[in-house]
């Protein structure tokens, strides 16, 4: 118990932003939301700015460098003109600042050290009147600003560091975590961090909230959080069976082994390519891999196709005979597609079951296209006939060399970009590959919950 | 039309009997029921000798030399004096016979060159009153005898022929084919040979009938004869789905091209060892072979149990990743367990799946138990725990040389004599199978239907 006040006291003291940040913060936002609202009278448009986020609810965690500011016009203003005059005002407020695209083009930029999104939304009624995703998120800053008072704020930071340490923070589909708004809403809805822990400690997936008992709609996810300003959204769609299971085994552990290491994990050494060739002996299986230039894509584009694309060729190759045991992808410049193969090679035949000879017309086809070919057979294998036939690809390396692999299903750029070239390494080659990932092949190598 | 009538009578010209082997045949079996009804005389017991089998219907064919004489005794005398009786006046029949043992002992032996078997039987009411298999017997000689004239007998002739031919001949348990009684049911029911043929062509199994609408069981097998004597049996019960299958595909065939060698086929030429060497090659596989001693039982009981060890054993194969392209077993002085694999070798470790990191008990206990282990792991996977675990056998041969295999599914008899040696073979040394099981071996590599 003491041990474990003592645990979340030095990490609460190394990630709440002191005095002098939170001012800081304020004056940036202070600063940034007068240029704004001076150039909305410039132009004379009707619009008001408000702060959302972590940083405008004090959730967020020291060194966090992220204000969010967004610009809300009438509802029944076109969309065009919304997202041209949005941009006009963001290059007034951020001068040095360029434009990205979400749901509509904004202008991010730098100011006084800070990463600023200048965003334009729709005010609307209510959360469920929303024209695009965005015009959500000042409802949620509402929600919570009357909710969190500071110490369920400070509780809030101390789970969210948590998800961080232990990889599950953050809705991107790279990650596929636990949204801030998740994390808030779960602090809300049990009290405090450690009762937040105790509780998912034990949980049954599925598990489903419904803070403003308002739910409409029902969803087939493990973590079910209906939108308090929303009857028709989970929170917590994004979330994976995994980071479920990965906040549970952590939870568990951390009330059971109290430490900072949970909350601030040493990445470790990356392997070096001998590393790489000791882990493939001791294990005595064929590392496979597929590498390409990195598709030059937003991360929420590139991780759902390079997801895609691993299960595709997985697919692919495990019909084929060539067994995987496990697979992972790596990405920055490169992509890498890896795949670790308990079976490599197969014999030059493979059995093709053909239709119960009963089956007249469809069994006297398949025996007549077999009887005078170089396949073994037909003959006959309980009430069917059977050949055994030449097998297209009889290493997994062939066959990821060859064009077949462009049939697998991948994601769109992933395709185009193998189409253009991409290299396949195969048992110690892989060593290569720490290079570019070698905490990424340690992670691997050393897989932990 | 015309050729296939050619055909069937060229092969009736080869296996009818002529007058001299009939003739031949009736003295024997007139002399020996004489010898019988002396024996029964001299001992003043209640019995009287019929004949029964194909020899007893005329639907022999020519060469075959089996003469079963029955000798009948009340249904109310003990077993044991059955018994004694039976081998008593077998042996005064047959002084040369020695006892063999199927449902009752019995005597086997020689006489003017024939096979003869002397059997002991219960003369009851109806075939549904029988005390043991051998029983019926004569029910279904008086069936046939009054049903057959000397046309359909000869049509019997051809199917049975056609059924040798092609290897469905038989209702031993190696076979698993048509018995005599089977095959003779069929003419009867489709009226000739060449009816059965068309018939049979046509099949969609089950196929069921029952010549006297008596039935009163249902039964589970791809061809249903409900017995003429006994409505709770089905004639066909040991037929297997594979011979079903042959017959539509051999009738198919020879109405399409009729042909004598479809009657007589040719044995392939035995492959010599160095032939299997180039089999192999060019299979890409990797053969292994249990060669043991065979059991000293009799067939009935040897081929169910290497047929239970052959399943076991490539079970237990492919459940620890030696995927089994095709097995085969061969008997003869030896016994082989043969088994073609796609995969010998797998590598150093498995992957072992755990439970629900939600379900706490075991999900703990699964991850206290390998977290000190020398597995990889515990990972999360989904919402599951799992491990890459050293596996037990990285080799098919490491796995059949060792005692694990004795706890595959195994025949008893097969279990007992493996417990006393075996040799395994791998590879290009399974050709020296070749010596002992050439023919099956060439059988093997060219599969016909």
């Amino acid at each position: 118990m003491a041990r474990f006040e003592e645990v979340v006291s030095a990490v609460r003291a190394r990630i709440r932003p002191d005095a002098d940040e939170r001012e800081r913060l304020r004056a940036a936002v202070g600063e940034l939301t007068e240029r704004a609202e001076e150039a909305i009278a410039d132009l004379s448009v009707d619009a008001d700015v408000i702060q959302v986020g972590s940083t405008a609810r004090g959730t967020w965690t020291s060194g966090d460098r992220d204000i969010d500011l967004f610009v809300r016009f009438p509802p029944e203003m076109d969309r065009e003109e919304l997202e041209s005059l949005g941009l006009e005002l963001g290059h007034a407020v951020l001068p040095d600042g360029h434009e990205e695209y979400a749901e509509h083009p904004y202008v991010k930029g730098q100011f006084d050290g800070f990463d600023v999104d200048f965003v334009p939304c729709y005010r609307v009624e209510s959360a469920t009147d929303i024209q695009s995703a965005v015009d959500r998120t000042p409802f949620h800053t509402t929600y919570l600003e009357a909710r969190l008072d500071d110490d369920l704020a400070d509780e809030v930071l101390l789970f969210k560091q948590f998800l961080k340490g232990i990889c599950a923070y953050g809705s991107d589909l790279r990650t596929k975590g636990f949204s801030g708004y998740l994390a808030e809403l779960l602090v809300l809805e049990y009290g405090g961090f450690r009762e937040v822990l105790e509780a998912t400690a034990e949980w049954h997936p599925p598990v489903r909230f419904d803070p403003e008992d308002h739910g409409t709609a029902t969803f087939d996810d493990p973590l079910v959080v209906i939108d308090p300003t929303d009857p028709e959204r989970n929170v917590a769609a994004v979330l994976s069976a995994e980071n479920v299971a990965r906040v549970q085994h952590y939870a568990r552990d951390l009330l059971e082994t109290p430490r900072e290491s949970v909350f601030f994990p040493e990445p470790p050494d990356p392997l070096a390519p001998e590393e790489v060739h000791d882990f493939i002996a001791e294990r005595g299986t064929t590392p496979v891999a597929v590498r390409f230039d990195a598709p030059d894509v937003v991360d929420d584009q590139l991780y759902p196709q390079l997801q895609k694309s691993l299960a595709g060729v997985g697919d692919a190759l495990s019909r084929r005979g060539f067994d995987v045991l496990r697979a992972d992808l790596f990405a920055d410049e490169s992509a890498v597609l890896f795949f670790e193969l308990a079976v490599a090679e197969r014999p030059a035949i493979e059995r093709h079951d053909g239709p119960p000879v009963h089956v007249r017309a469809h069994a006297t086809g398949f025996y007549e296209k077999y009887a005078d070919s170089d396949a073994y057979g037909p003959f006959i294998d309980g009430d069917r006939y059977a050949v055994e036939r030449e097998r297209e690809f009889t290493s997994a390396v062939d066959f990821l060399r060859s064009d077949a692999i462009l049939d697998a299903a991948l994601g769109v750029h992933v395709e185009s970009t193998l189409k253009t070239g991409y290299d396949v390494l195969s048992g110690d080659e892989t060593g290569l590959l720490a290079e570019e990932f070698g905490t990424e092949l340690a992670r691997y190598f050393d897989p932990k919950p």
